[in-house]
């Protein structure tokens, strides 16, 4: 166990180093944080976390989350941005863990999967996007896809041509691995596992060959920007200043950085566990990743959160517990403590082009005509999604798609279908009079409202029922069926209180069927049966046959 | 026909004057804003607006509204605080005329009736307690039950004893008018019609007397506060100037008093028009009252929404159409040309005591009781309305009313009932295992969510099935019976062909029954029959016979 475990851990700490000092440079951070929250977090989750192969460390979408909300902090100072970036951290993991005791685990339900898929491909543009600058060797910033779009067209003629031949062969083999490594290394007789494990080296490969490429050729004299010296040894450990305006301009980037982090890393999660027939505990995960987020804050380090690439490997490679988390972590901390003056030549376009691979994968345009086929309301969500994080920025992106989403659920509750139904002859089954040939009784109106009677809805089903009274004065009786309603509310309560009376001084008399237990036992408790006009049947047929009798 | 309005218009007059005047008070506005806002904006309320009863003209809760959103404003003189006030109403109306068409009319669906409900008797609370120090002839203001409080009790030493004889006078005497009158004047031989008719008079009468009293024993030389000199003449009418600092502090406010304006009127209108056999149109009704508050704002009036009480009244005095409405115009029209210079010695405390009696009919704690027994959810939201729109003002409490009860609607629907069910023996139907003796096999796992599958609980459902599969290893096919499944959204889709992939590597397979028309078509037209493992059954019965026998 141990010695899969100890395997799952190599492979993933090949993978973790060079994505460590990647995801540090999607948020402009100093490549030696990246490592840093590698070390502790992947031991703190280990302890606290529930998934047994998740991997918690720097990851794409946070790192921009990161860049993002530090380039909207007023008056930064180079040094003063680390600090932001560890407050950061130590914020988000604050918040989850608040929302761990609390158990708000439940809050990531209201993020559609729309809204995530759409954010997530629309931040891996922008990410890829603000790594072109690197490729080119020339700077380039900016926090949407105008900002970054306008920076690189000011600076692209000084584009380094060393820079762009060392950036573009790893893009070209990287992809060329990823695309057609594992096949071709099974048809020179490697089996499948370990050709799929290789090619998840080539960031490692394309690192070491490229800073020796720049260290042989002297190439970092010809503008081609390295990493340049990388502290030796581990991160030291202390609690962050705590400086309140900060803290203040902080809090709702936290706040997004942890809701999203927690949202992917349980997505990651459970899809692992699922597999293993294991379980994680929503609550339990807030809390492991809280406390994963304040550790990197501890050491020096910028938010973390579960990586899908690293995690899979884990998983595939072999991991069966949380020990190959800190397996990998004591691995970082070699690199840390031996590695970093090798480190020294490795070219920023190398790692540039590393997340631009990684991040591809995560892009996914086709998913937008599915949702177009499949529903409309879900297609603006993720339309707008899209549109918004790439034009206005990851904040706005995911806020306004929150509420996009929230008001086209609501929107689409408060126009429920509503069917008028009549008895399908020779059955007991009451079916949509549009839809069948069916035996109805003009003295009798039967309604079948589609959806729970609330708030939202409860004008436009009383709406309904006047219509159908206003146009037909044989109607004597109306039958409210009840099969699809799952909850009545206080605001649906009164309306169909006052619908009762209303009707009744028409000499209608209101009726409900087929009432859900749940549903009649609220009813009852404020003896709603006084207030109704009618009765409240236990089936429809029931209430058909007793009142076709009268 | 004409007969019939012209008697309704006259008793709605007799009502209106002292209203006006009054509401104005509420408002901290001249009196004479109270009468201009009453004559255009019922003759243009009666040209566009659907309701043939509706009386709008100023009304209680939008006075506070106005109130509240002034004492806001910032760095505002005399001459200024009457400018944002027409330009509030114009606001509002703009609102109103973009909503009506847009179509918004569905919009005031958000608006549960608990939070209605709260916030109506919250601010009915703060308008009797704003009058309080009319009543005793000291100043006293505040835009929440702490502050009005303070201000009363800083300066309650200084009760002018003559304006508490006037105003306690006119407070018992209405009191007693409103709770037995009616009887009283009926135990006289009065018919029951006439009798609560003649009760509707009595602010006018009190108003008088008292007006009488103060000039005969020349009060307002003791320190009873009176109206003083109100412009004889009609309005004037002009554009208001267009400030755009102004218009910028002031749109969140009218979009309040748009919105409130709206439901109120409609749920007013609604319900009249019920009684009567008619119809009202949501969006005509906003295109009617957004024209009455453009036209209260170009005659120098401020916001104006339908009145309960006068519409009533209206109703019941026997207004057949909307000229009723012009007649009371005209009838207001004719008291500012002729009336005002008698209204110069009407006391202040007069009118408070008018509105106190008015709003007391619109405070109602009783039904707190009831939404308890009925439902948590909506006994919190009317709860938290109640308390933040008394203790923070009106705005925090409508604004954090409707965030708490759309968050509690997601709440709810994201752990849906979900039961176990089997067959009846005997019948078709499948019901709860807890609820019935029903034959199960053991087999078949058929789970029945009582909810649409929609982003919010699609990850509930998903844990619910898979903590049923990681406890029973017999079973072979789960069946999702899908009769209370209103819509399954895009996450739910996704989350579904997840489950089908994921049990079937387990050996299980997934089926689905009794999906409903819109649902299977949708699910349909993105060949979900392709991705799921199993099979989608029309009847449950259907699908255990079939599943049963293999």
């Amino acid at each position: 166990m141990l010695a899969s475990d100890l395997v799952a851990a190599s492979i993933v700490t090949i993978m973790l180093i060079p994505q460590s000092l990647a995801y540090a440079l999607i948020a402009d951070l100093p490549v030696e944080v990246g490592l840093y929250s590698a070390i502790l977090p992947l031991i703190v989750y280990a302890v606290f976390g529930t998934s047994r192969t998740l991997s918690v460390a720097p990851a794409a979408i946070a790192s921009l989350m990161t860049a993002s909300a530090l380039s909207e902090v007023s008056n930064l100072h180079d040094h003063n941005y680390l600090a932001a970036a560890i407050m950061l951290a130590m914020l988000s993991g604050i918040f989850l863990l608040l929302f761990g005791i609390l158990k708000l685990g439940f809050l990531s339900n209201f993020l559609s999967h729309p809204l995530i898929s759409g954010f997530i491909t629309a931040s891996a543009v922008l990410i890829a996007l603000s790594q072109v600058g690197h490729l080119l060797g020339i700077q380039a910033s900016g926090s949407n896809i105008i900002e970054i779009g306008q920076s690189l067209l000011l600076s692209v003629k000084s584009t380094n041509l060393y820079t762009l031949a060392i950036g573009g062969s790893v893009l070209v083999f990287l992809y060329v691995i990823k695309s057609s490594g594992e096949t071709a290394m099974m048809k020179l007789g490697m089996k499948k596992r370990l050709a799929s494990l290789c090619t998840k080296s080539a960031p490692a490969v394309s690192a070491l060959a490229t800073l020796y490429i720049v260290y042989v050729f002297g190439l970092e004299d010809k503008g081609v920007l390295i990493v340049n010296t990388i502290p030796v040894g581990l991160p030291s450990l202390s609690i962050p200043d705590f400086n309140l305006s900060l803290i203040k301009e902080l809090t709702l980037p936290a706040i997004f950085i942890s809701i999203v982090g927690y949202v992917e890393s349980v997505a990651i999660g459970k899809t692992l566990a699922e597999k293993r027939g294991e379980k994680i505990n929503n609550n339990q995960e807030l809390i492991g990743l809280g406390n994963a987020n304040i550790a990197s804050a501890i050491s020096g380090g910028f938010p973390v959160t579960g990586s899908l690439s690293r995690s899979m490997v884990n998983n595939d490679a072999g991991a069966v517990t949380q020990v190959s988390g800190i397996f990998a972590a004591i691995g970082v901390a070699a690199a840390s403590l031996f590695l970093t003056p090798v480190l020294f030549f490795l070219p920023k376009a190398t790692l540039a082009a590393t997340i631009i691979i990684a991040v591809s994968s995560l892009i996914d345009f086709s998913v937008i005509k599915k949702i177009r086929e499949y529903e409309k309301s879900d297609y603006y969500t993720i339309l707008v999604t899209i549109l918004l994080t790439l034009f206005l920025g990851v904040e706005a992106g995911i806020m306004c798609g929150v509420i996009l989403s929230i008001y086209l659920h609501l929107h689409r509750t408060s126009k429920p279908h509503i069917a008028k139904v009549g008895l399908l002859e020779g059955t007991e089954y009451f079916k949509n009079v549009k839809r069948h040939s069916v035996i109805t009784d003009p003295r009798i109106l039967t309604l079948r409202p589609d959806e729970s009677l609330i708030f939202s809805n409860a004008n436009y089903v009383e709406d309904s029922i006047y219509d159908y009274v206003r146009n037909d004065n044989k109607i004597a009786h109306v039958v409210i069926m009840c099969s699809a309603v799952n909850q009545v509310d206080y605001s649906a309560l009164e309306t169909l209180e006052k619908l009762s009376i209303s009707l009744f001084e028409k000499h209608i008399t209101l009726h409900l069927s087929e009432v859900k237990g749940p549903v009649l036992d609220a009813l009852n408790r404020v003896e709603f049966n006084k207030e109704l006009s009618g009765n409240i049947y236990f089936s429809q047929f029931e209430a058909f046959n007793d009142l076709k009798e009268t």
